[in-house]
């Protein structure tokens, strides 16, 4: 079922100090700042040669990694996101093994346009998963 | 600085259930478990087409991840590795910046067999950051 990994994602309390550590310090190729006020979230791409990992800032009141930054105010990785073919037959599969699926279990367009879903992470030792139909 | 993701790492209670949980639930490819005695942990490689993800559970009285499993009893993701080209060089550029390298500063010999540091996480978002020699 697990395709690539599509990214991973890094909730910062500060993206322009976030920015700095990955492109100056790191020496990483970043993108601009995208606002993305439907999703909650202002991301910037750190792009590696096989994969991606994005920083995300709180944006609006509802923040979806509000909750998780009031834990851990410096920061840290909040999910990872794996590509899958047919996110349906995910789903369903997944529902079948027992596995939790977040909010109302059908697939929501992400930040790329794609659709996503996110499985809970009591169900994946601690880790919230969110998959993509690429 | 930074090339490819080359893991990210997750430390679990129980490697069985979460083998099981990779194999079994998430249909992905993954390795029998390796005990390194030397590193602490028993490890188990999630194999994904552009990276891996590694599943860590303690080994041993002194294991590197049993206080992070202390505070997150059901696991979750503990670091991620980037490949550098040339660590020395990383690390002396990384020190320049006021980064702090872990431990003494000297590169070690990591689970591959291959010289890693590890960076203080209070410099990089709160997130524990490998760079790995290859």
């Amino acid at each position: 079922m697990l395709g690539r990994v599509n990214h991973v994602a890094i909730a910062v309390p500060d993206l322009a100090s976030a920015t700095q550590s990955y492109r100056t310090t790191l020496g990483a190729t970043v993108t601009e700042p995208q606002a993305l006020p439907e999703h909650g979230v202002t991301v910037v791409f750190v792009t590696l040669p096989n994969t991606k990992v994005e920083l995300l800032e709180p944006l609006g009141d509802t923040s979806p990694i509000a909750a998780f930054l009031a834990k851990n105010p410096s920061g840290g990785m909040h999910h990872i996101c794996y590509e899958v073919e047919d996110i349906i037959a995910a789903r369903d599969a997944l529902k079948g093994s027992g596995a939790r699926v977040l909010g109302d279990g059908e697939p929501k367009i992400g930040a790329h346009g794609k659709p996503v879903l996110f499985l809970h992470p009591k169900d994946f030792q601690g880790t919230l998963i969110e998959l993509e139909q690429v």
